[in-house]
């Protein structure tokens, strides 16, 4: 018998002899992190409330119940008692039943209403039907993202649980090594920003941080060839974590098994929605712009089948001696601080991710309390002496005046954004200052995937900031639903009539013009003194947002796009350019010193990372000389060792 | 056609183009670092003095040439006039013929004399017989090793010859890698004296150097295992380079074949000698302690079979971007301070090995004049704030004292001593202390391997301190001839009659007094209390001696070697312990910090290893403050990245 068979005997034997005489156990197993009780009694399992609470607290574990197949009763009567159960106003829009596994999926409008207050709803229906209910949210705004991944995941159910029994028993296996250390690798994003990957090892574990690519800079991929990365094959990595769905953090993942990767992705349920769509985004514009993609989309669906989704705050065994928590880092939706216990005490890391330490419209801010924490990994976007960025009040007084400006010209608000993040933001900003009367009403076009991810962001209220989380879903003031958000789904078209029409707000990718819909807004408009282009965000050294804003006016044009297939050519930019800054998904200089100086504990060690070599540098000093900490700016392909 | 072969058959053309019309070419190989040209007119090319130097210099190669097999006099004859050419006086004892490569090997006493003055008797040699001689010494002090790995080699000169073929191939490969990197991965020797191990590592090459064992911590042996190290499989190496034959350095270098290596051992041909003789040794004493060896001695024939033995000074590419210099390092025998010269003026990187500064009785002080060097890698052995050493004119003094003392009380002065290297140096004090008198004459009693390592030295005179060097080879003064040196070979009842004899000197393995002969001599003198315990070189924590040198007189002794096998008892130590210093083999901090005061070029950075904790923060810190140059201290397991 294996190590982890007789572990799971003897877990067995615990579970019995903590239940009633009347309750029996057949099976126990692991589903991933998870251990999963199979019951031959459901019902009574259900209604012994503190149960399972105790179990998981006495085995230290986190533990599913369900029931037995042999014990399930007819899907057909179990539906029509879950529709009774569920109060009506929860909008339930699907019920789904798996006799694999006793689960039932419901999909409802308002999960809330399904969930009941502390779970009791969910408990009512096991107590009366002996089923697992699991619940996910029905979008508000129809997303195909989200439809895509719930029905793949539908489809690939047996895959999935092969892979989650595999990943379960190699999380729970026997320590092998004699030897303790924690080591960090830098594969990128180490004086530059981009193709973050790090690996953070253990003689017992080794886990990959992010994958991402690098904007502007198309051949630079992080090191995953040298040996301390893939050289002895990419299944000689435990798992990997994704902070969050940005590429330059998440572009290669799939990559990953296309070299043959088949461990598990830890990252946030939006982010893995979020990184289904940017990757399959990313092998689109590569095919659009003539480049061979490094994998095709089957490698997506193949990352997307390995996700193990987590939320914040759950502290969730991914290896004998690793444990992962995430946390909120205000930075996008599902974007995540990621904290890894190592060693029963020996030692923790904290990986930033991308953060905003101040909260917004959008994001509560970062969090930085942990129960313990040694080294920080910290991104330095911001990090340079002097990358004070204006406070978002002003910053948005600012970008009222520029749209009033314009809007007075008849000309048209051009803002190029990532789809993610800081385009809800904007909206956010853009519908309450119509609604008070700021600015004129008027329309607001979302080209490119803006649309798509704000549908993705309605579906996962619990990740935006409380206040705006509670408008989406309990009082159906959904702000992403006001009338002048225009969706662009009529291509060329579309454009040009919003081109000969009036006044308009145009939010539209890439956020660092390298191509998109932007391109051609920019053909469209760029020459209209009237217009204003307008940047929000980081503009990466490289990108033609970056020449913009540094004054170039001539810009090649890859007529691609549109109807002149193929032909390249150079636009005179006469739009006025203007940067309003503060709307950064960045913390700000300020925002990093604040976010490490209250930082709960303070950390021994800060690697300054994903940042310009200036940057990294400046921050690296100044923590040093400010708080007395060991600080490194360090070198892609170094090796740090921590214990 | 590979591109090495197409490489040869373009310096083929070159070659012909240079040579004389009646001077033709049969072949171009490479055989290991050097291009080997086969003529079917060796007389010719012989007596075409400056062809070969001209070619060497144009073509930017080493260049040897042979004659074609075809075109080869008759052995018995070549052999007569051989010997008609050759002084009588240079006392050559073999001539051994290849046929199959055209050489013809000569042993002599005096090989500076077969030599002749600039290669004159060599090259009359081939001007005669068109054979290609290559010279070797023999041991004036007969040395097994010398003859075993000598016959060795003859006896696998076919396979030897496939593997230099094979990599003469490797080293001369076109270039793969796009990127440009220098890193270097520690294994081992970081904050700690033992486990020596280093990978240099390009983005087209990597390269071990040293692979060693830690005195008195069995299990801690390098990090082999680690992905940056052999984690994608041994022969992910391209070299290994080994700095000299102490087995802190040496003891897993055969491991390396047993994991799969199949590639070049570069190191100077004395380490090579001694590290067949240490590492035998090695294997013995694992066996006689009762421990599994880690290989067999099949793995160190494989080892000898695969070194290409450079000389000091030599410039030699290992690697398609990597040439290798050895230096003299003052230490032992054969101990190179290693320069790695990086992609054509990239970045150069010198591993000072172990060091002396200053000159010694036996050797030179360790080189620090390069070309270039940006990173040295600096042994810290004594780099402790206070490990300021008794110069060796006063430890002379001292060491002559006790000796006198004990002498006069009728004791004996039992000295543990490394065979290779320590000893030699005593030997040289002791036979100048009773040539002048100032110790009186007595016999001087070599234990364990010291008389074995000792003929290996006067094997390799060049290695030696010039004057020394002139002594053995042209005077006929070899000091190590003297008559008081007596080589312990006949066993316990040799030893028993040495107790019972009179006043006399013992200079007995091992060193740190972890095992060998020095046990038994504890157990023959150890309650003497007129004899006395000198120790003369650094003892290691964990090891007994730095327990007897700390104090400890209770002394756990096992029978084993003696006559009551496998009983184990406490000895009382009452012998006089005393601690000589100032003869040790490395640097002291004051000889430290001058090899870098004085190294020209000053490098930019220095990572300080092999030595305590405090040691190599001592020396990290005070370099750092005295030369303001960039310090580390590595720990175990770390990259860093230069380039
Ligand atoms: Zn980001
Ligand atoms: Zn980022
Ligand atoms: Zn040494
Ligand atoms: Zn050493
Ligand atoms: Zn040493």
């Amino acid at each position: 018998m294996s190590s982890v068979d007789q572990q799971l005997e003897e877990l067995k034997g615990e579970i019995e002899a903590e239940l009633p005489a009347d309750i029996s156990i057949s099976d126990v197993k692991y589903e991933g992190p998870e251990l999963v009780v199979y019951t031959r009694h459901p019902k009574k399992f259900a209604r012994n409330g503190d149960l399972i609470r105790k179990l998981a607290s006495k085995l230290r574990k986190r533990i599913t119940v369900r029931p037995d197949p042999e014990s399930l009763s007819d899907p057909r009567e179990a539906k029509e008692r879950i529709r009774e159960v569920i109060p009506e106003e929860a909008g339930v829009t699907d019920l789904d039943f798996h006799a694999d596994t006793g689960e039932v999926v419901i999909e409802a409008a308002k999960p809330g209403m399904v969930i009941g207050r502390h779970g009791s709803t969910l408990r009512e229906i096991t107590q009366e039907v002996g089923w697992t209910p699991e619940v996910v949210r029905t979008p508000p705004i129809e997303s195909s993202t989200v439809s895509n991944v719930r029905n793949f995941l539908k489809q690939e159910r047996d895959d999935r649980r092969d892979i989650l029994e595999r990943v379960g028993r190699q999380i729970h296996r026997e320590e092998m090594a004699n030897d303790q250390w924690v080591r960090i690798s830098t594969l990128g994003c180490c004086r530059e920003v981009g193709r973050a990957s790090f690996i953070l090892s253990t003689a017992e574990t080794r886990i990959l941080i992010d994958c991402g690519d690098k904007p502007g800079a198309e051949g630079e991929v992080p090191y995953l060839q040298v040996p301390e990365a893939l050289g002895s094959g990419a299944n000689s990595l435990d798992a990997v974590v994704l902070t969050h769905a940005h590429l330059d953090h998440s572009a290669l993942i799939p990559l990953l098994f296309k070299y043959g990767y088949d461990g598990p992705i830890y990252t946030t349920e939006p982010t893995r929605d979020l990184m289904g769509l940017l990757t399959l985004d990313y092998l689109d514009v590569a095919a659009k712009e003539g480049r061979t993609p490094p994998y095709d989309s089957e490698m997506v669906r193949e990352a997307i089948k390995h996700t193990i989704p987590l939320e914040y705050g759950d502290v969730t065994d991914i290896a004998p001696d690793v444990k992962l928590t995430f946390h909120n880092a205000g930075h996008i939706l599902g974007s995540a601080v990621s904290h890894f216990h190592i060693g029963d005490g020996l030692y923790n890391v904290a990986f930033s991710g991308d953060i905003h330490y101040k909260d917004t419209r959008l994001f509560n801010g970062a969090v930085n309390d942990f129960p313990r924490v040694e080294t920080l990994v910290l991104e330095s976007t911001y990090g340079g002496r002097n990358d004070y960025q204006t406070d978002q009040e002003d910053s948005e007084r600012k970008l009222v005046e520029v749209i009033n400006e314009t809007h007075d010209k008849g000309g048209k608000v051009v803002i190029p954004a990532f789809a993610v993040g800081r385009s809800q933001e904007i909206m956010l900003v853009l519908e309450e200052a119509m609604r008070s009367g700021k600015i004129p009403e008027m329309p607001v076009h979302l080209d490119g995937m803006i649309w798509e991810a704000t549908a993705i962001h309605t579906t996962y209220p619990e990740y935006l900031r409380d206040d705006l989380r509670d408008r989406i879903f309990h009082e159906d003031e959904n702000p992403f639903l006001a009338p002048q958000f225009n969706h662009i789904d009529g291509g060329e078209d579309e454009r040009q009539e919003v081109t000969d029409d009036g006044p308009a707000i145009i939010l539209s990718t890439s956020g660092m013009v390298t191509g998109g819909p932007i391109m051609s807004w920019l053909r469209h408009l760029g020459s209209d003194p009237d217009s204003r282009l307008v940047f929000v965000g980081y503009q990466a050294q490289g990108t033609l947002g970056r020449r913009i804003q540094n004054g170039w006016d001539e810009i090649p044009i890859n007529d691609r796009d549109s109807r002149n297939s193929g032909r390249s050519s150079t636009l005179t930019l006469k739009m006025d350019v203007e940067t309003v800054d503060g709307f950064s998904g960045h913390a700000d200089r300020q925002g990093l010193e604040d976010f490490v100086r209250t930082m709960n504990p303070r950390p021994e060690k800060v690697l300054c990372v994903h940042g310009d070599e200036r940057s990294v540098q400046d921050l690296s000093s100044a923590l040093y000389h400010d708080f007395n900490m060991r600080t490194f700016a360090p070198k892609n392909l170094e090796t740090f060792r921590f214990k």
